[in-house]
């Protein structure tokens, strides 16, 4: 007996029957076919509801690929360049195409505009990543009223409980720079922190703190210091601690263009990276291959990330659940050319 | 009398006088109300056209911005991001929404696929962008045909006749560099090229010929040498340059990340820059300023290209024909660190 592949229940033949028709108009009716009068149609659904026949799914008609927005804070920076790689490749594998918003004037102090959610509405977006952004409370319950569903990547402060975000494994990264400055024999270590309110800045220099604590050694408040994560803060910082009585023989500054900071301070003032002070940088991104010496930093999975945000999304918009609302992607230290014991004083 | 804002001609009183109806009616048709029978609509109509009334244009209803498509050959390179930073802050002004689509697997050996284009038409895009593309002829064949405007950003061999395209002064940007550094005393000055057939590259290359020549100096064959635009390229064509039996004392490099590969060469053989040896880059990336030391360059202005090509697609679009099917904005010389007089060797 004809039976539809992928159906289940009643063949064409019994339905045809049932609804007194012929077997090829129940075959039309089940494949939505337009040629068969509306009478007709109505009588053979009727029988295909009573008698429970699952239709397999139509055809796919050739449409064209959904859209994903990515709201990144700007497009000039150090950072977007790796996380839009990621979000695109990943989004490329899924069969969705990706609309890119930079920062100002859509982000008005990295937060997105109200105008801005409106569109995306209007236009149909399978959801929203946000890189570095930082969401108002109306902006977080607009997004849920509109139940679009979104992921932050690298969020700024911590978001509200069931908000889903990606992030590197700060803290354990924070760890491991200081214990490689450590084991060098470096016990006068400082931390260039960036900005303070970030999630990820805070988890960085708690990682400092972390080890430093169980290598038992104390930390002087003035080697704490923070930045923005930018070249120019991290100058001033450095510049700071090398003015202290006692300076630091080495420093973890919680990013590769703050590293930049770092080495023009001290190359200002005649001191050589590594022999006379070691530095460690957190990112790893193409440029930190630019250096001289080349920057010995923590390496975070910018790409993996904004691809695990995607592929979350993609979850999400399928009704399901995240196992944590919080990924965590590991971090590991790449040694290069700007960390060295450190001099030895007589004493 | 009643006349609406914006329109030209006779009022709607007159209107509704001609063709025998109110004047509320006669408003509704003017402003495209669905509330009038069709005769009614048919006869008011007649009397517009008649007295050649100018409709004032409708409301806007709120629309979802349209797409444009940049499409660009990695979005790991260096050059991307300030591509894609100066499209998408042209297109927001535009008020145009931009969907970026990577190399590959789209784009194979940098050839667009068929597929791509069809999803794109099926899409609806204001046209595409192509940064560092190269077509085929059945691929231009293609957006002809379905009208898809499209502009090249720095386009890799020369385009057919027709197609615009937005670059750099290369040309001129290689005479800079090289009357930069005959400026500064040298005489033995190499060159080293990116991929020979791109366009972009020969300018350059030009431009250092006809420097060179201008100045009454030949060039030896061995010092004109071709990479590919990246670090490990020109490393090795710095190497040979650095075994000929008389090696230059400066040398043009026709991209930035080339420069890094010409610093590594340099460095590894114990020679300083610029103590020893001179370096230009080319394209003045951010990447730029972490080399030790800075690196001097020519600026090539990739955002306003970008931007510039994202204008050129909508006066496309707007059925305008561009000025010239090539525009090149003016490059410049940006003397940072990395250039010096050439040692005097006493004769």
């Amino acid at each position: 007996m004809a039976r539809s592949p992928g159906s289940t229940g009643p063949t064409l033949a019994v339905i045809a029957r049932e609804a007194g028709v012929s077997v090829p108009t129940a075959s039309k009716v089940v494949n939505g076919r337009e040629d068969v009068a509306p009478d007709t149609r109505r009588r053979v659904s009727e029988v295909l509801d009573r008698l429970g026949y699952v239709r397999k799914p139509r055809p796919e008609t050739p449409r064209p690929p959904a859209l994903v927005d990515l709201v990144v804070q700007s497009l000039d920076g150090a950072w977007s360049g790796a996380v839009l790689h990621g979000v695109e490749a990943a989004a490329h594998d899924a069969g969705l195409e990706v609309v890119v918003s930079a920062g100002l004037p859509r982000l008005r102090d990295g937060r997105p505009e109200r105008g801005w959610l409106d569109k995306l509405c209007a236009r149909g977006s399978s959801g929203v990543l946000f890189h570095l952004a930082e969401l108002t409370p109306t902006q977080y319950a607009w997004l849920d009223e509109h139940r679009v569903p979104f992921v932050l990547i690298d969020p700024g402060p911590v978001p509200p409980p069931g908000v889903p975000s990606v992030g590197a494994a700060d803290w354990q990264g924070g760890v491991s720079a200081t214990e490689h400055l450590l084991g060098l024999g470096h016990r006068r270590i400082a931390v260039i922190g960036g900005y303070r309110r970030k999630v990820c800045s805070g988890a960085r220099v708690a990682g400092f703190r972390s080890a430093m604590a169980a290598a038992g050694l104390p930390v002087p408040p003035a080697y704490v210091r923070y930045g923005d994560f930018r070249e120019a803060g991290a100058y001033q910082r450095m510049t700071e601690l090398l003015e202290l009585p006692e300076p630091p023989t080495a420093v973890f500054v919680c990013s590769d263009p703050m590293a930049l900071g770092a080495y023009r301070a001290l190359r200002e003032r005649g001191l050589r990276v590594p022999e006379d002070v070691s530095v460690v940088g957190f990112d790893d991104l193409p440029q930190a291959r630019w250096t001289t010496p080349a920057l010995t930093t923590v390496r975070q999975p910018l790409s993996e990330m904004a691809a695990t945000a995607l592929r979350t999304l993609l979850r999400l918009r399928a009704g399901e659940v995240p196992e944590g609302m919080r990924t965590e992607l590991s971090t590991r230290l790449i040694v290069r050319s700007s960390t060295a014991p450190p001099v030895r004083i007589s004493s």
